[in-house]
């Protein structure tokens, strides 16, 4: 092993950019290791929260909207961010119905990643809603469209092998409630001109 | 099905903040569904990459450092920003090489996820580096501390249990290669008090 890791001592913080969505901080920190001070970039962020709907006929929910962060379309599963005072329960089961308008009475909690340390402070909460049924139409901001899809678990995973579904969060709830990949996986080496 | 979805028209960009490892732009974008023009942020990011590295004896090399986002230490395997003109496999190799002094003549492709299509525009690609061994010693910067830690396939999926590793674009890398936790996976619900 290596020598032991101590964390760093933040002594400054100041909020460069309040984006809604998340504060740009620019922290300052104290190496451990040197005792010097060094300025960081931090994403101060809310808890997300993401929910995998099954109907019964055990096909998966996802909704698929375009997003301006890669200014495409995407295939994701539904969720969003957990509202001040909300628990992530209740921020999954508002997001799906918000989303889709459908509704469960069947949840299972999957556990929480963190979306990247390096950044962000924040966790996402992955839910698994079983037995889902429509109970109203979706309710959908201004301008904001979503488009619903079900699929099977077949369907699933090919659109995980031919990459249509690569959100990384959408893609770390499902693959803890079925296989979704052939074990080891491999593509080709993209960067190898044949 | 509901209606087809169309994506925005991105009319105006301007860059807010440089943050070195990203850029915070505000995007004006027209809303196909009503034609009117909405503000977003969105990260423009470099693309991402990240190795689990497997020893001859079948153990994968993590690596354990402050995390100025968390703002604690973490378990992860090793990784960073793809360079300008350098490719990912490229820049894997150099990430391992750095924080670790391991290298690999092994190299598998294992695909590559969108961090949050919402936010950023980037890729995260995982890469597989079998018969890694060490080389040289860890090339780090100022006043950054990274402990390497080895584990069996076992112990990895302890530490996902326990919550100890929890970093997602780490777990999306590993549950392409092995098993990493139950499917399906269930947790206490963390919003209920007994």
């Amino acid at each position: 092993m290596s020598e032991p890791i101590k964390p760093w001592a933040r002594v400054a913080s100041k909020v460069l950019n309040d984006l809604r969505i998340m504060k740009v901080q620019e922290v300052t920190a104290i190496s451990p290791k040197t005792g010097n001070a060094h300025g960081f970039f931090v994403l101060d962020t809310v808890d997300w929260v993401n929910v995998l709907p099954i109907t019964p006929d055990q096909e998966v929910v996802f909704v698929r909207q375009y997003r301006h962060g890669s200014d495409a379309l995407s295939l994701e599963i539904p969720g969003g961010m957990v509202d001040p005072g909300e628990d992530s329960k209740t921020a999954a089961a508002r997001e799906l119905l918000e989303e889709t308008g459908y509704v469960s009475q069947q949840w299972t909690y999957l556990g929480a990643v963190e979306p990247n340390p390096a950044y962000h402070n924040n966790l996402c909460h992955h839910w698994l809603a079983e037995d889902v049924h429509k109970a109203d139409s979706q309710d959908l901001g201004d301008g904001e469209s979503i488009a619903m899809q079900f699929m099977t678990q077949d369907e699933v995973r090919t659109n995980v092998l031919n990459g249509e579904l690569k959100h990384s969060l959408a893609l770390s709830a499902l693959s803890r409630v079925f296989p979704i990949w052939p074990i080891p996986y491999r593509q080709e080496d993209p960067d190898v001109k044949e």
